[in-house]
């Protein structure tokens, strides 16, 4: 892990034991010592390329203080393996098998235990999905703010995009939806489940991918905006306990897989697939639901008053 | 670009066609049409991998309001431009060529304008330096933080690193150092150079290399750790106008490559190199400065005060 940047100063770079205390170049050192990283000696991470015939898929998702979590509902553990897990369903929904992610931190100095507990629950997914912990870079900052960048493969030409959905082509979601909303209400922490192996599943079957982050209304008209069509959901949607239609429709943060193929499984390896509805020719992203047109709803980060 | 993930909420994804005043749909579309993008589409970015022979190169840095840089100082497109260009100097230490950046935005949501200007830098450094924005995601924060995260390659195994340095080997830096503390002091905006070139002609003729972003002692001190070794810095330090040997000493933020070789040029490609010291065998990171031993000072987040 790089170290950080910052304003000029003088100041001793202190060189104590106890890794819970101490600044930057420590938090490091017993960084490296945990299972699940490698490297993180040198400015940059220098990796195997993906082997012949496979393709390269990044992506880097913010986990931020009070405004995607607080630190009153998630702890550290738990945030951890949160921001590792939405930054991986990213890649599910293209297909991919991870390989490594870099990590960057911004959090108060007197957080350093609290950022130990982040680090283990972080590694302990990324030892789950043999994803490698190989770089990043901290700084200190106001409040937690950690960017999860995440890289993988695919074989070429395979991965899935938001851009392939035909009329006529099923539209289906993992698990349930809603959960998440639930989960806010009550104020109780959540950790997705990215479905790397469903994603992975899809490969040669989907036409079209992506996961659901910012509520089903407005992911789906993304989708259908990206493959010039329009939907018809004519189906319930798999609800999660104590969840609405409301929940599902305009709630975020599901981080399940939304895509669109001419046919799916019932159940893949344990995850519950549920038709929902019919992708059809139309103005790209209009949508219905039940019928009735229904206009994208869903979070945008500069509509919305912050959480705090 | 992936979209932002945030709270479940209801609101409409509005679709005026001003970018200004608009949220993250809207600002994504501007950037899709944007020379120097590359997808933005996708949940994830899809990429060639590496030609065969070639190793990739991964770095993520941040770029934090009132930590690494003030808006009373920085224009927004110094700001974009120099988010990129201290990513892209990590490269530069290794020997790689950039091919890609993903890019995590938090800002206020009235920063819509000052937003744009900042990815126009951030896009015409990109340009310059053949770098593609390919993602990233987008949040809304009280202050404005980026985090660049770069991509690229260099032939297998010749990626340089912060281990190889030799007693004996010379101990060089590129350019001129302090400039960073002297633009902090006369509250300047600077935007760094990254040494692309120069990394990769040094690719086979450095033992080591890293570039200098927390100031030469600390940085040195890192450099001699990793390859267990010490150094005898006992030539005049390259000082930029109105820096002093402390600037240059203790001054982070220049971005100068630090390296260790057999021999250097003085010049390459207009770029000054200096010869500055010897590395000598001794306790791994001890370093004496004109025959005095010196204990590693530098900028460290977690023992300095927050710049605010």
């Amino acid at each position: 892990m790089g170290k950080a940047n910052g304003v000029p100063a003088g100041g001793v770079a202190a060189r104590r034991t106890d890794p819970i205390r101490l600044p930057e170049d420590d938090l490091i050192a017993w960084l490296r010592g945990q299972p699940g990283t490698r490297g993180l000696g040198d400015d940059c991470a220098i990796l195997p390329a993906p082997a012949r015939g496979r393709e390269l898929i990044l992506k880097c998702d913010q986990f931020v203080e009070n405004v995607h979590f607080r630190q009153s509902t998630y702890r550290p553990r738990q945030a951890g393996k949160a921001a590792l897990a939405r930054a991986l369903s990213d890649l599910a929904a293209t297909g991919a098998t991870p390989h490594w992610c870099l990590l960057s931190l911004a959090f108060p100095s007197d957080h350093m235990r609290w950022m130990q507990g982040f680090l283990g629950g972080l590694l302990e997914l990324a030892r789950e999905e043999r994803v490698e912990l190989v770089g990043g870079d901290l700084a200190r900052g106001d409040t937690i703010a950690a960017t999860v960048f995440v890289a993988g493969s695919a074989p070429r030409g395979k991965s899935l995009r938001r851009s392939g959905a035909q009329p006529g082509d099923g539209i289906f979601v993992s698990g349930v939806l809603g959960a998440a909303a639930v989960a806010l209400r009550r104020q109780e922490a959540r950790i997705p489940q990215p479905r790397l192996e469903l994603g992975r599943y899809l490969r040669s079957r989907a036409t079209a991918c992506m996961d659901i982050s910012d509520g089903l209304s407005l992911d789906l008209h993304r989708l259908c905006r990206e493959s010039v069509v329009a939907a018809e959901i004519d189906r319930p949607l798999p609800l999660a306990v104590s969840a609405t239609d409301r929940d599902a429709w305009v709630g975020g943060e599901d981080y399940e897989l939304l895509f669109t193929a001419a046919s799916a499984p019932r159940v893949y390896r344990g995850v519950a697939i549920t038709r929902i509805g019919t992708i059809v020719r139309g103005k790209p992203g209009d949508m219905t639901w039940n019928g009735r047109r229904r206009l994208p709803v869903g979070y945008d980060h500069f509509l919305r008053p912050i959480r705090t």
